[in-house]
C-alpha cells in the first residue's frame, strides 16, 4: 500500500483547492440567490473544471461514472445554465451535458462574439441534444456576421442570443437606452437568432466593501434593466409586434450581478420578473479581493491557495523569500496592499514584493524583526490571492484536499487532482 | 498542397514571435558582451524554449537534427553557459546538451536551491555526459542540505555552486561582507560543494532608462563584487589557505547584470577579470519595460507579441474592447502606463483597462473621436506587453514568423510552433 500524497509532498509552486470550502461557498450562494428569488448561472472562469462546475449545480461531489446519467433537481437555487468565457470553458460543458444533461446543457459563451469563434461554437453546439450554446451580442456588426454564417452554415438552426447591457461598468454591453433597443429589436426581426435575454455584469462592485452601497449597485443594475424591457416593450407595441411581447418576452432571461454583489441582489417585489438570475464565478474560489469586498466573511472561505516553500533568509534586511512569483500568482492588485498574503498572517507579515519566481516578505511592523525562527528554510507557507481567477489560470492542475479546519496544514492529505480547461 | 497559415488564421489570444527580431537581438548582446570583454551566460526564462536558447548561444537557427553533432564556437562573444529558474528549464538544457554538447553543457540553476529540488537537478546531472548544474546559495543552510544530500546519495559527486551576492537589488543574495566571506570559505571546506562562482543580479536597473545611470549601476555592480573577491582573497590568504587562492578563486566565475544594464558592463582595466559574464534574459523578447529603459531601441525589436481581435464598439464612450485580456498579458505595469500597448500606436491609444478575458482601449487625448474604422470589429490588434516574461508563460505555444519588416501583418505567415517548458 502506498503513502497518500500530502501537501508536504508536493513541488511548489503548487495550486491547492479545498473542495470542502468550495462546496461551503457554492451552498451559501444558493442559499442566497433561494432567499432573493433568483435563479443561478454559475460562471465557470475562476476553475475552469468539469468538478467544478458540478458542485456548483449541485453542491455535492461528482458521481464517478463515465456514462450517461439522470439527476435530480440542482441544490437549492434553481441552476438554469453555465456562463463560460472560453471555448475550452463550454467544451467542458458540453461534455458534462453529454453525461448529466441538466443546467449543463444551456450554455452562455459570456463574451461579446467573435466571427472567428463561431465555427467552434456551432460545432460543440451540435453535439448538445437539447439546449443552446447562446452568443453574447452588443452590436450590430456582431449581428451581421451571425446572420451571415448561420445562413451560410446552419440556416435551420438559428443561434440564440444574450444582449449584453452596460449598466455603470462601462467595460463591454451597449446602452440601456435607444441603442439598445434598437439592437433588441434587429435581433428579434432576424430569423438567424433569437433573443434569449439580456445581460449586465455590474464589475464596478469590485471597488465597494460597504454592505449598503452594494445593494445600491445591484438595486441600480436591476432597476436599468427591467426599464430597459419596458422601454423595448413599450417601442414593440407602438409598432405592432405584440407577438413578441406576448411571447418572448416575458420568457426572457434577466442576468444580473458579479460575486462582489451577489448577497445583495434581489427579485423586488414589483418587478418579480420570470426569469431573473445572477451570474457569479469568482466566489467558488474567493481570494484577498474577496475579502476585502465582504463576500468573502474570512480567510477560511478562501478555498484556492498557492503552496511555497521558504528558500531564502535575509537577516541583514529582515526578509524572507519564497518560490512563488509571477507565474504562479500573476500580478494584480487589491486595495489591502501586497502581492499577496501568507494565510493567517496578513496583521504582522507583508508579501511585498514579487518577481517571475519569486515573492520577498516582511513585517509589516518594520521595527518588528521578522520571525525567522517560524519560516525555517525549506517549510511551507500557503499564500491567498489577490485574485484567484489569474492564479488558477497559472496552474495545468489543482491538488485537491477536503479539509474543513481550512488550515491547509502541509500533513493535509491530496485526495484527487482537477485539470482546468486551458486556453482559449 | 495546403495553403500556409498565416496570423489572420490564428484563434486569438495567441502569442507570435519574430524570430528575426529574436536574433537581433540575441546578435546585440553577444556583439555588446565582445565589446565589453565579457563571457555571455543568458538566461532562458523569458521564452524557456529549446529553439530560443540555440539562438542565444549561437545567433543562427538549430539544425534539423534529432541526433547528436557536435558544433563550432558559439556566435561572436563565448556563451560560457546558461542560467534556467524552473527544473523544466533545467531540463531543456540538458537535452540540448545531449545533442550538441558546448555551452549547454553548463547549466546555474538561478534561484536559491529549495532542498525539495535536489532529487531531481541530482537526476538531471546524471545525464550530462560532461558538464555541470550548478546550485545558487546564499544561506548557510542551504550548504548544510546540499552537504546532506550529496553525503547520503552521491558522496563521490559534490555540487558546484555559485554564490549570490546581494549588490543593491536587495531581492535574494547574501552580503558582500563577512558573512559573504562566511558563507564563501564553508563552501570551499566542504568536500560535497565547489565553489564555481559569484553572482549577482541588479534587478534595481528595471527603475532607471538613463544610460549614465545605467552604466553606475553596472560599474557599483562590478566593483563591489571586485572587492568582495579581494576580501575573500584577503581572508583565506591570512588564515593559511592559499590553495584557494592560486587555483580556484583564478578560475572563479563573476557573473552579473540584467536586460537593463546588458549594454553598460565592461571588464574595465584594473580589474579584468578571467571569467566575468553577464547573464540577461528579457533582451530575447524585450517589451514595453525595456522600451523605457532603452536597452530596446524601439518597436521593432519586441520579438513576442499578443494577438488579439476587436470583439466590441462602444461608440458611446468612444471605446473598443479586444479578446486578449489578464490570463494572455497578466497585469505587470510600466512606467508608460496602460495595460499593454498597441504596436504603433502608443501615442494616440491607450489600453487602459484589462479583465481576465479583454482589453479596452481609448485616445490618449479624450477629446479625439476614437478611430473606429480603423479597428474594424473582427480586425487583427497586435499588443506588445508590459513585461514579456510573464505574458510569453501565459501560452503553451509560440508561433513564430519571420520578419524582417516587424509589422506582424496578418498575411504574415507561421513557419513553425515552439513550445515553451511549462511549470516549475
Amino acid at each position: 500500500m502506498t503513502e497518500p500524497k500530502r501537501i508536504s509532498d508536493l513541488a511548489t509552486p503548487a495550486f491547492v483547492l479545498n473542495r470542502h470550502a468550495f462546496m461551503i461557498n457554492c451552498i451559501a450562494v444558493s442559499e442566497a440567490a433561494n432567499r432573493g428569488n433568483l435563479n443561478l448561472r454559475p460562471h465557470i472562469k475562476t476553475h475552469k473544471t468539469t468538478e467544478g462546475a458540478f458542485i456548483q449545480a449541485y453542491c455535492s461531489v461528482m458521481p464517478p461514472c463515465k456514462q450517461k446519467v439522470e439527476l435530480g433537481p440542482s441544490h437549492i437555487a434553481e441552476v438554469t445554465g453555465f456562463v463560460a468565457s472560453t471555448i475550452p470553458e463550454v467544451s467542458l460543458l458540453v461534455g458534462l451535458a453529454e453525461r448529466f444533461g441538466g443546467p449543463f446543457q444551456d450554455i452562455l459563451y459570456g463574451v461579446p462574439v467573435s466571427s472567428s469563434k463561431l465555427r467552434e461554437l456551432h460545432e460543440l453546439r451540435t453535439k448538445l441534444e437539447s439546449g443552446h450554446i447562446h452568443l453574447m451580442v452588443d452590436h450590430p456588426t456582431q449581428v451581421d456576421f451571425v446572420e451571415q454564417f448561420v445562413s451560410e452554415h446552419c440556416p435551420l438552426f438559428p443561434f440564440s442570443v444574450f444582449l449584453k447591457l452596460d449598466t455603470g461598468y462601462h467595460r463591454a454591453g451597449i446602452t440601456c437606452d435607444d441603442r439598445g433597443v434598437g439592437l433588441a429589436r434587429r435581433i428579434l426581426d432576424s430569423s438567424h437568432l433569437g433573443l434569449r435575454g439580456v445581460y449586465s455584469h455590474c464589475g464596478h462592485s469590485y471597488d465597494v466593501n460597504d454592505p449598503q452601497k452594494l445593494n445600491d449597485i445591484a438595486e441600480a443594475d436591476l432597476s436599468q434593466i427591467v426599464k430597459f424591457v419596458q422601454l423595448l416593450n413599450e417601442n414593440l407595441q407602438s409598432s405592432g409586434k405584440e407577438e413578441y411581447v406576448d411571447t418572448t418576452l416575458d420568457n426572457l432571461i434577466v442576468s444580473v450581478g458579479s460575486t462582489p454583489s451577489v448577497f445583495s441582489h434581489r427579485n423586488s417585489d414589483d418587478a418579480m420578473l420570470n426569469n431573473l438570475e445572477i451570474h457569479p464565478g469568482n466566489y467558488t474560489l474567493c481570494d484577498r479581493q474577496q475579502l476585502w469586498t465582504g463576500v468573502c466573511p474570512n480567510e477560511a472561505h478562501v478555498a484556492g491557495r498557492v503552496i511555497s516553500r521558504v528558500i531564502g533568509h535575509y537577516e541583514d534586511r529582515n526578509t524572507i523569500l519564497l518560490d512563488a512569483g509571477a507565474t504562479a500568482l500573476t500580478k494584480d492588485t487589491t486595495p489591502q496592499g501586497g502581492v499577496c498574503s501568507i494565510a493567517g498572517r496578513s496583521e504582522d507579515l507583508e508579501c511585498y514584493k514579487m518577481s517571475q519566481e519569486v515573492i520577498l516578505v516582511r513585517t509589516v511592523d518594520r521595527n518588528q524583526p521578522f520571525p525567522f525562527d517560524e519560516f525555517p528554510i525549506g517549510s511551507i507557507v500557503t499564500l491567498l490571492p489577490n485574485h484567484s481567477c489569474l492564479a488558477a489560470a497559472c496552474f495545468d492542475r489543482y491538488h485537491i484536499i477536503d479539509d474543513p479546519s481550512s488550515e491547509f496544514s502541509p500533513d493535509e492529505v491530496i485526495i484527487e487532482e482537477w485539470k482546468p480547461a486551458k486556453g482559449w
